[in-house]
């Protein structure tokens, strides 16, 4: 009734089908959130979540007892902060539309173990989908985000890992997509608490053009699974020229997920990065090699940085991947600048999956560094060749890039690995006793390490390259990688700036 | 005129706007409904469907004759309960916006027919298009929802089949196919009756993604026939990573659809089925081998499950595919999770259409059993192998899987199939003298009988894997398969949940 | 102002805004139109079309000089009826919003030329775009579809071709294109006129599944060229199974799109066709033998069928091509259902542009006959071979179909082509002396001629098929067709009913 | 509350109301622009652009430098009018919503810069992009146009460069995108500055198909870089057939670029045009022969032509490619319309990159000549040969375009180059005294050029081309091409006219 009249019945409904209109009205003008700029992750996220290894199984013990693993091994303060829970904590939503955790896996709750982990100087994180339902089925966030968003922070949540199971169909275009995650990114805001926010949609609807608008990482690809290149009927996206995928899939190896990221692994930058998923090293499916390549490319190509593997059994061995400070460093540099890849050959020998290639991947690192990675991904060891011109082609493709024109120290990464029978003691406990060597960047940041010229984060001076002798050949076993810091000599090459925070 | 004033003239414009505008922001505003939650379809569903050998030569008698043979010949019992009508019952649609039945085809009306089929102890489905006709160009529901699902509901209806014809562009995103769905969806919930809601859209925007939010099953291809391999130009998606494809079709042969289900054959489970569409056992395009592989596949792969011969002139041979109790509880497993594929080989012989392939399929079972299947479509008989590490990649790549640990009992699950003179003597009529070893789902449910540890379910043992000896070595005629239940001994497997219902 | 007062001018202002707002939200809540019903194109439109061979330049002349070749010709009463004028007519658009036509081509406006061809017993076309422009850059329709059909109507236009060009973006979802070209459907049904509506959009958006809903034909590609086969890059749509391309463009080969409508050339029917573009038969870039290619899988796929070529220079040759009763009864069987495509094999002799293929196409024809296409697209002359389990097999694959159990008589459709002597006579203007065998379509309906069992209808009878000898084996050289009809003898198939207008 | 009372908070309230529906209704009814109709870019737009060269590296002194290279080389007399700057002179927006400029790089401000701009005879141009933020994540003008295009206006710039970063999910249809992109346009018309509007959405949402009714050009690829052919992961849309691509990247090549706007080459004109990126001639990534084939391409396809390299530092070499009025004649042709590919041949000789093919374009140029492009983009010298047929089968395939009936004199474009020394000389300073032959289109518009048939726009005849020897056959080196005016002699060929303005 839109008449004048003195019908108090009437006003009353107008009034609040006015109010209902405003909101909506708003909801459709109002200005969305600009560039995340929550000011976390500057440079990718790094902790550990229990997905992978142990998927609904979870529980209050699980979380406390992998925090403590993460402080007395170390790794905690070789970056590892957030300690993050993933699906099947929650209990049903109230009528009141708030959620409730499961108090049989929680009996204290999740403020509880935020706070025992805050106690142990780590961060924790939780997990929720921008759908009715999360993937293992329990309530989603969907038309919830506000609700939630205020429970997340009411438990001193510090990270949330926000999936894209049961969407109602609001995908399709970049849009239906970002404003479904947005409603989260908005309502993560409004709590006044910083949040990490993670996006896993799979790549999905280009997130890579706007996931840097609302988020900290987007997830780039179907889910990991514990393989290094075997193609599996559920990973069916396997051309990543190619936007729209049926399934992007939950059995997606290292080698998918490395080419699916490629074209656009520049994407990423601080506050915002490509999410290559969670780590699979030390669940046992890969040989120890292709563990490093999967670790070393996950650094390399600037990926979120969370531990997949049950701590509570973690190897030695597993634990020398994850405590390498030379290889984090690339990780954590602070250009925050991927590497690219400068090449990839498939003319090399297919294993039984029809699968083998070689790449080779470069780019730059602080202060004025290259990284350059050979990765053999051939069913046999081969001798992989490169000279500066392709490490620097794009910096100026056929030798034009002024970088060509200086000479360099190469440092290899990997050849300080910390040793097997130091690992195992130090997970023995006494890590105190031997942990020489170790590189803590709760202490000294890794930028700061790198300003120092710390020889843990450098790795070990095996050569030179020069104009006069710029050509690298070297062999590479089958399913491995040598991954290099090359650090020019007496001269600073000029890179002009591409972004605003590199001015 | 929205402003006050003694025009009556105005008032009553205004109040019809205002009416008009709630309506719409209703609809705007109003929570969709949350995953399909009616309690039907816990595993996939079996009946009969007119389509395939009939398509518009319906009538009262088709069906009452057609649920006259599944009573007598036992597939009702062995889980056979729908009797849908497809389309072209259609009459006109009244000028009070509500459908008619075709009265000549339907002398006494489809309450009349769900009447005589309840009291035959089965469901009755009836079919409709999310467009303004149907495929065969009668009516359409689309802006009729509502009132059709009253009437189907007043007709006491128990299954809808909707289609996808004629939707008015109403559909490339997954929003606008969702959207156009889910007006069904809610109108068949707010009818209150109980209606099984099977979506027909050709597994079109990604229905993978949504099906499970508003319906029990959701087509996954354009429509079968009866052929196994053939190409053909009417069924022109056959690459199954693209989700967009110019023609779904209506050419798709059992192979076509198998391969196009794979990459999210895991979408579907309790409440929700992919369905691969109705059954082309027994109309004659296909070998006895190959209409075993359609339908062990359909099992395997918890399709829904509607024959689509036609019942009056139902053979002896089709029979014994169609009332395997050991293959049905395969597709009726109450863990309800779809077999896996673990390889897909195209190196081997092709025949005339270019077509051959093997491929191996694998998948939990209840209580902790596996299913196996080896498929070979090449054309020639071939040898096929594989082991425990494969069988349970899934679980683990490479071994790392704990299933490899443990020994199991291979289970036929075609070696008991019914003689073919029992069927032929159940055809005559004399069902309760040659019923022997007859699995009564009616009376005993399959996850009874599995609880049992009934033989009829089971299969034939025929074998062992250990970790000793973990392959598995058969010779396989072209065009057919070995579909096996691998059970462990003295021991249990620890399968991390995934889902919700599975804690 | 919504508030209580009495201020008149708020009052006006408000109403406006009631009317505005009523305007825009009848417009989101209005029932859409059905299924195109009116009454028109029951069988695929007959006529010509001057852009092929004219592009801009056209005039007052140009149409009444054609039209009166095709009354002279005999082509009028072969079934060409409606003269089509295609872009480059307009002039401005006035400020009241409505065209003005070209007054220097069109002296006595449009409407006179409409009652010239009234006149001589023919039907007018004309053209426009759903665009701001139209493809030559002219006033377009978008936004502009009242006003445009109110003066089409005014002019006793009956029937427009409605182009793509310039369309504002809004396109890229079946329903952004599908709203566009609805809202000119809408508005030409509400002049009251009957007007053939034929849609040129390419193909895009998915359009052969919503076209038929709004009009009377849409095209299936980018503008075909005159060439057999030649790949151009203008036309780079190569991929039929793919809905999205990036330009359908504007030289697409005959080859090129009858690949592109195999996968839905089921989609057309009465009142709603599958336009494959205007004929190129003529013009001067293809054999006479590739034209009878290109007439006959235009005429066999229920194609609208629109000569292309300039008719005041019409050759004799030309004329035996679009003169060939027996081949435009396949255009105009009252069934109406395309021929589909039962083979297509590649590994034939390729030419210079890589192209080289054979294609088998089968379809049912009124009463109970089936049309049978044997097409040489290959670089040699090739002997094909079918049999009838292949030319049935869409009733039923591997033989099971019940049409492979009858006999047939083989009738050559081309066999009875005119003689081009005749036809030279017949052009030099002695019609009347010279029509002997001539089929009048005027006189007696395609429909009638079959009932009839009209020789000049059903060809020369060349052979027999029969159960025992099946096979059909013959020698077709390079870049031609044999197109057969077969028909029963002494029984009739039964081929279920798949619409509604079947029964 | 929207009911007649004398509550003045609701009077208010509702006011508020009325008028933010009336902004949205307005928004949603309002006539969108029409084609681009602000006179400007009749011919593609000459100029520079910072960017390829130097990036951020932006300043006053590099505009005002650059500025007078331009004049002094001559180069602003052969058609290079505008000096656009690219991303990052941006400094804070404040909070009155305005853009700043970035005080250190430009003390002066933006429009000191734009006034010694037009002292010297030149245009201005700027950069922003359609997003939150910039490619160099700076401000963007997304919801800031009015705004912005406010600022430029009083600045006095002439041109805007605008491109596609941090969209915020506006994006994945057509409607999505242009409704973005027509927001700045808009603006910009709503200023009354005639300002050149250069989209820069690297090809994404069809913008071929509706560039023209918003903008002057629009870009068709990712980023180039400077190879002629290399393939590089951050390129990864290779398929040209295919609009959609994950990425569209920033390190594509010339190659590339030419075959990804071959589709759709036709769709620029007078007014708007494609836009192929800007040049790298003289970067230093490619040979001379190579540059050659770049600009020379980038003419024939009527690209936008702005020049990449740093003027402060142009060589004689790289002078003598930009200045070549024969070949810009060709860019600037009065017609606007592209060449368009006749041969596309991969079979030949491959690079180490897998790349390898030749191609012939061909095109119509003013008044009746054609041009000839002969791409040679093998890895080795080869013969290339064409003839009249295929040179004009855009005007009728297999010899039935008119045009092969007339001879033709063959002028080659390139044999006029700029002597090297001659080129230095200029650079050296003393351009009057070493301008011999030097063609001043300030002072004579190519289009009067052509008129007056002056010989340093015709090129340098080199042959015949005639009815009875049609054939032309060249050595054509390694990844170089030969490029050729052919003017007919005593005839006119006739071509319809496809756009009203040819008319």
């Amino acid at each position: 009734m839109l008449v004048g009249s003195s019908d108090t019945f009437s006003s009353i409904v107008s009034l609040q089908f006015l109010i209902m209109l405003s909101i909506l009205f708003y909801s459709l003008l109002a200005r969305p959130s600009t560039a995340i700029n929550n000011g976390l992750a500057r440079t990718p996220q790094m902790g550990w979540n229990n997905w992978n290894a142990l998927g609904c199984d979870v529980s209050q013990d699980l979380l406390l007892d992998t925090s403590k693993v993460l402080l007395d091994s170390g790794l905690r303060d070789v970056g590892y902060q957030y300690v993050v829970l993933d699906d099947c904590w929650q209990g049903q939503r109230g009528a009141d539309g708030y959620i409730k955790h499961d108090e049989k896996k929680f009996p204290n709750g999740m403020k509880y173990v935020a706070e025992k982990i805050h106690d142990m100087g780590m961060l924790y994180g939780m997990y929720s989908s921008a759908g009715e339902m999360t993937c293992a089925r329990f309530e989603g966030s969907l038309d919830h985000e506000i609700e939630d968003a205020t429970t997340y922070a009411s438990w001193n949540v510090d990270y949330l890992k926000y999936d894209n199971c049961y969407h109602m169909g609001r995908f399709g275009t970049a849009k239906l997509s970002f404003d479904r995650f947005n409603a989260m990114s908005k309502a993560l805001n409004a709590t006044g608490r910083p949040i990490v926010y993670g996006l896993c949609n799979w790549g999905e609807d280009y997130v890579h053009t706007w996931g840097m608008s609302l988020a900290n990482s987007w997830r780039v690809s179907g889910d990991i699974y514990d393989h290094f290149n075997r193609p599996d009927a559920l990973c069916s996206c396997t051309n990543p020229a190619d936007p729209y995928c049926v399934a992007p899939g939950s059995h997606c190896s290292v080698m998918n997920i490395i080419n699916k990221v490629a074209p656009y692994v520049d994407r990423g930058g601080p506050g915002g990065w490509n999410d290559l998923d969670m780590l699979e090293v030390g669940l046992g499916g890969m040989s120890d090699d292709e563990y490093i390549v999967h670790f070393s490319m996950w650094c390399a190509l600037k990926s979120t940085l969370l531990i997949g593997a049950d701590l509570r059994e973690l190897t030695p061995r597993t634990l020398t991947i994850l405590n390498n400070p030379a290889v984090i460093a690339v990780s954590q540099d602070p250009l925050g600048r991927s590497a690219m890849r400068v090449r990839q050959d498939f003319n090399v020998k297919k294993d039984n999956y029809g699968q083998g290639e070689i790449q080779i991947w470069s780019g730059p690192l602080y202060p004025q560094d290259q990284l350059l990675v050979l990765l053999n991904a051939a069913d046999e060891e081969l001798t992989i060749s490169t000279d500066l011109n392709e490490i620097f082609v794009h910096e100026g493709p056929e030798g034009s890039a002024p970088q060509v024109k200086l000479k360099y120290t190469i440092y290899d990464l990997w050849a300080d690995r910390m040793d097997e029978r130091q690992a195992e003691k130090i997970l023995e406990g006494d890590f105190q006793k031997h942990q020489k060597r170790w590189y803590n960047s709760t202490e000294t940041p890794y930028r700061q390490g790198l300003d120092n010229n710390d020889e843990r984060l450098l790795g070990k001076k095996v050569g030179m390259l020069t104009p006069e002798k710029p050509e690298l050949s070297l062999r590479v076993p089958r399913h491995s990688l040598k991954m290099y810091r090359l650090r020019p000599q007496g001269g600073e090459t000029t890179r002009y700036a591409l972004h605003k925070q590199e001015l």
